[in-house]
């Protein structure tokens, strides 16, 4: 007998799958380990391949697939985008900056290849995934398009209120009392701006009108300040084995986070109500947001 | 009484006339240094204007006069070659790079701001050169050009044989036995793979028939290995006030330079050899080329 209620969208399967195109993509375009000089493409693949959940290209893809988008290109925005995220945990992680040992229950980049050769394939995925963006097949018009994707993504991760900024902010604040403007300077730098860009590009990749960009931008900002907030909460309260990384630095380090401002309850109900905000932005795409629609479910409920 | 002798082309004013109009533009682009945070940004602006020759974005601007490019975008791109030139040095003086603390008579950025800024400025900067090259105006087919002109940059810079794969193998040899092929590779992808592009990219963004460009790649890798021989020439023969940065440290850290290989005498006749065979490949410009010619007579005579 059939019901009119809607079958559970199977995030997990989804995540799963969407991985498996954006790992396959990643292995075609990093070069290989085997190619001179090694141990800066071992370096690139070791922190590349590193267990990451691909929330960044996900989205892209998933935003690409409520918009009808061809995939082949958005695949290459979405490695782009991967690449980007691990560049600058890589950089993020090094003695000068957050010091981190492990990531992801694996040694650092600088652990394993040492310093030198960590900042060098930052730099180098960075440089990559410019790369990749360019080589985007843009044939006539869609040229232009191409050259504004590069741009909105390169705003997402500069200085002004891009993810550099927002590294920056995190410093220059540690173990000072820090204000409600700084904190969400950094959330919304930090973290939020590549996650709001990987939506956006994606958006703007598949040439999509005004509105419908504008409704995927203020569901992009949502989730990711929501993805920074519920960070800070699992560094608060899952334990190091579960995050794989050491908790509860951020604040032993005296860290600009949301429950050092506002307690570990109120951050939940603020993560909790940006999803839901963020989910009814998309009520306009009907079931083509389903996707979209779970993965902001999925960024409130994660555990790591 | 007139003669028939050419007026010699006077590179120092044309360099002191071309670096001015390549600081100006540098100056809007770069964020101004009140800008939130404005530390990133200080230390930005602090690198980019230490005293640099401007010797890549001059190189562009050369090659763009000499086919009658666009001017103003062809400074868009002389601007991101400088800003990829500047973070390349910021994040090789590095103390877990070449651990440098003075450069052109200054403080090394990581000396004045400390490491995590003068890592984060390196890569702001990178990240603004794609922008600005994202941002060159580019209306129709010329889009696609654009495209060509970042890819063309990015491989430049990566690490098969650009900027980061030679600082790579330039680490890797250090205190070690090096072979030629290893030198070469350092010399062409370290320094000379940038060089190259500028002249290339400018030739490519001025949509140069394909002998055209042909003649000024030859050109370019010839100045560009003639210019890290030079350098390498320098760091033995002159004096640490003239350099602005410590003399003598490449041998002293037993870095594979092309004295230590071939000797001095050796190495300034390759230097020599070399800038004659550039400036031969630019014949077929005729007077067009003086500007370039002159350029490439400077590296092979430049005191720092």
């Amino acid at each position: 007998m059939h019901t009119n209620q809607p079958t559970p969208f199977r995030i997990e399967q989804y995540m799963r799958q969407q991985k498996e195109i954006v790992d396959a993509r990643l292995d075609e375009l990093l070069p290989r380990a085997d190619a001179y000089p090694e141990i800066v493409h071992e370096a690139m693949r070791y922190s590349v391949f590193a267990g990451g959940k691909r929330l960044r290209p996900i989205l892209a893809l998933a935003t690409g697939e409520a918009l009808g988008g061809d995939l082949r290109r958005l695949s290459l925005l979405a490695c782009a985008l991967e690449m980007i995220h691990t560049y600058s945990l890589i950089h993020d992680d090094l003695p000068a900056m957050d010091n981190d040992d492990y990531r992801r229950g694996q040694l650092t980049a600088h652990k394993k290849y040492g310093e030198a050769i960590a900042i060098l394939a930052g730099d180098a995925l960075l440089t990559l995934a410019f790369q990749v963006l360019a080589e985007i097949p843009s044939p006539g018009q869609s040229a232009e398009i191409t050259l504004r994707v590069i741009c909105r993504i390169a705003e997402a991760i500069g200085t002004s209120c891009g993810m550099v900024g927002g590294q920056v902010v995190d410093l220059i604040t540690q173990g000072k009392q820090f204000t409600a403007d700084e904190l969400n300077y950094i959330h919304s730098a930090k973290t939020g701006a590549l996650i709001r860009a990987s939506v956006d590009s994606a958006a703007l990749l598949c040439e999509a009108e005004t509105e419908v960009r504008a409704g995927l931008g203020r569901f992009g900002t949502r989730i990711g300040l929501a993805f920074q907030v519920v960070d800070d909460i699992l560094d608060e309260d899952a334990s190091s084995s579960e995050l794989g990384k050491t908790a509860g630095k951020d604040r032993a380090e005296g860290k600009a986070t949301y429950p050092a401002m506002y307690g570990l309850e109120e951050s939940k109900s603020v993560a909790a109500r940006l999803v839901a905000e963020a989910v009814q932005e998309l009520n306009f795409l009907g079931e083509r947001a389903d996707a979209l629609k779970a993965l902001a479910q999925f960024i409130s409920i994660r555990r790591v």
